[in-house]
């Protein structure tokens, strides 16, 4: 096992990063495993000077997966390109590969899962969902024992920070954004943020984890954060629930899955309920164990890149036996139709005794809140979405009484 | 790896746990992990009828520790004996064991770990800490790109249970107990739970892991949650703050480990505060991921099996290679003594004018709350234990105005 060498693909945020967080935990990384493990390369078409890693630099590939004594590679490029042929190389050439690269690993993960398997390397990417929160591996090894029932998190620190700062500083939409991106929280283009994709991203991942089918962001229903007003917040607040976007995935019964990403009112009994900031949280129900709560900072340099140290360190401390892949290649139909998926929806509707008459009407028994002299808040039993859709164009029909509607999470 | 057999010593609360949540996600067990597995045989002393395992059912130890096909063994007997000389034989005669026994691995954990190495076998106790929460496996894997810097955990449901119901529900300490032994969360003899002893042997699993040498729990402060009263949790409530009985584990500087298990007044920022029942939580703040928290069951039959299977599974999964043990045999001064520790610490005194003077004067700067008029909050800002009890003894010298006092968790 001696004289194990290790590759950094990429020294952007995480890439340098994973280097310092090597560094860091170096001597306790010796004290438990032993070997003599080493950053030999890192791979930039960037020179980066004065970094004291001056001769590890380089910027071509070809060295990297020619060198036999390289046996692990972190990618943390990102995006596909060209981190997917990287990959794929790596893995050919026998070297186990780890990656924060969510992008990457919910497009081509039951591939790049297949080809690691063939070659007898691993590919890991704990740090490809909540950052340096531990939840890939608890998924696929600590919670073995359990059917898993539900998976349901707050996995986007943006969007988190920016719902946040709606409900605590009463800030707009406009407004948090903004502040977000100076902060360095959100890009430039903050799409993948807040139209959700990210999250999407992260819920394929868990949820080919559990399914063992992989899950593709294409049959994921997804809705961003941009429709929320702050009289949405206020209604919500008002009566003790939070506006979150949750990436969920739920479990079936006839072996198929209710997947997606959108903003819900969360309960304030739910775990996820509490977590402010750039925070994230994944809730998983289990048959056996019931529910576990996992919650930390789910972006971030060190974070992210303490999450890539420790898949390194599996690479290095365990040879993978003959087991299946995490997850294979999935139909399609694995993920049912959004709208035969069910959800209790809470709507906001103006105070006036039409549309009370046509809540009840029309949705069957809900939790009625009048307490508001302009708006009430009707919280519906849970309903198919289709079903919820026909009651909620009729209800559109009758008046202009309908302000907005979000999915509940208890 | 095809034929490897299983066996359950023990059919109390947790082995008839792990027999269930086993058949329960054997589908999902093949399916992940492929080999013909099975459970060979249950240990137990006493005939079970009718569980639909008759056939598996042994009283001869002796059948388990010769029978080749046998590679794994859940020791779920409890206890030091017999249960520290069968995992020692198991371990000898190259079957790996698994376990939910706290207080052998808090024990005699160094010592089994060492006969586990030189056997080339593992020795695992997810389900010894926070009960189907995982724990154990995340602190030695996933954050081992991080220097740990603390570890605070909620780890006995038993006592949070009372806690909880004495808040929540205004009961004495001897309700609360009452009760919790009613619904069977407490022991007719509830010693190890109420005094501390159960989350002081938690605790020092989890200090041996991050420290790399066995903590014991000689060498580890514990007080239990007996003198706490009714006026003390109003006066907590007051200000937001909770107790919770806490096991704690700081790395200091010097390498050395402030470890304890006491009551503490929890801020309501911390993720512990909102922890009720009978569940658990954890929080270990890394150097590089900052603060991640777990949460879930503590406790109960399937649960702790749920962990107990995840380790029955990473056994037949890896083979375990030629890295150091989790911790070693450790010296006793790791631990410093309980007096150079340091804390904040809230008082509550009498509301006098004698007593406000006093504080200042003996204990400098820090947070007073005297909106009661019979008594007075005084949180203290970071002390040496040392220091905080010779201000103490002062302070009881010149009146008797000092009603309790608890370390401060923020």
């Amino acid at each position: 096992m001696a004289g194990q060498k290790i590759a950094v693909m990429g020294y952007g945020v995480v890439g340098s990063g994973v280097v310092e967080a090597f560094y860091n935990s170096l001597d306790s990384i010796k004290k438990k495993i032993n070997p003599d493990v080493d950053i030999k390369y890192i791979l930039d078409i960037v020179e980066h000077k004065g970094t004291g890693f001056d001769e590890k630099f380089i910027s071509d590939f070809e060295i990297i997966v020619n060198d036999p004594e390289v046996t692990v590679v972190a990618e943390v490029i990102g995006g596909i390109k060209p981190a997917y042929d990287f990959t794929r190389r790596l893995l050919e050439a026998g070297k186990s590969v780890v990656t924060s690269n969510k992008e990457l690993v919910a497009t081509k993960g039951a591939e790049l899962l297949q080809i690691a398997k063939e070659n007898k390397v691993l590919y890991l990417f704990e740090a490809s969902v909540g950052g340096g929160i531990p939840i890939i591996r608890p998924l696929r090894m600590c919670l073995i024992g359990n059917n898993i029932k539900q998976v349901a998190g707050i996995v986007n620190g943006t969007t988190n920070f920016i719902l946040t700062k709606m409900f605590e500083d009463k800030m707009s939409f406009e407004d948090a954004l903004s502040l977000a991106q100076k902060l360095g929280y959100a890009e430039r283009n903050p799409s993948a943020d807040i139209d959700g994709h990210d999250a999407c991203r992260k819920i394929c991942i868990l949820a080919s984890l559990v399914s063992g089918e992989h899950i593709y962001p294409e049959s994921v229903y997804t809705e961003g954060i941009t429709k929320i007003t702050s009289d949405d917040v206020a209604a919500a607040a008002k009566i003790g629930y939070t506006i979150k976007l949750i990436a969920y995935c739920k479990c079936l019964e006839n072996e198929k899955l209710q997947v997606l990403v959108a903003p819900m009112m969360v309960a304030p009994t739910s775990r996820l309920s509490n977590i402010k900031d750039v925070f994230n949280g994944v809730v998983v129900v289990g048959d056996a164990v019931g529910e576990v709560a996992f919650y930390g900072r789910g972006a971030g340099k060190l974070p992210t890149a303490s999450a890539v140290v420790s898949d390194i360190i599996e690479c290095i401390r365990f040879t993978p036996t003959d087991e299946p892949v995490f997850w294979q290649h999935g139909g399609k139909d694995k993920v049912i139709d959004r709208k035969d998926g069910e959800f209790s929806f809470c709507l906001r509707v103006k105070n006036t005794e039409t549309a009370k008459a046509n809540l009840t009407s029309l949705f069957g028994e809900g939790e009625l809140t009048t307490e508001d002299s302009e708006q009430i808040l009707f919280i519906t039993k849970s309903l198919k979405e289709a079903e919820f859709e026909n009651a909620l164009n009729e209800l559109k029909q009758r008046s202009e009484d309908v302000l907005s509607f979000f999915r509940v999470l208890k």
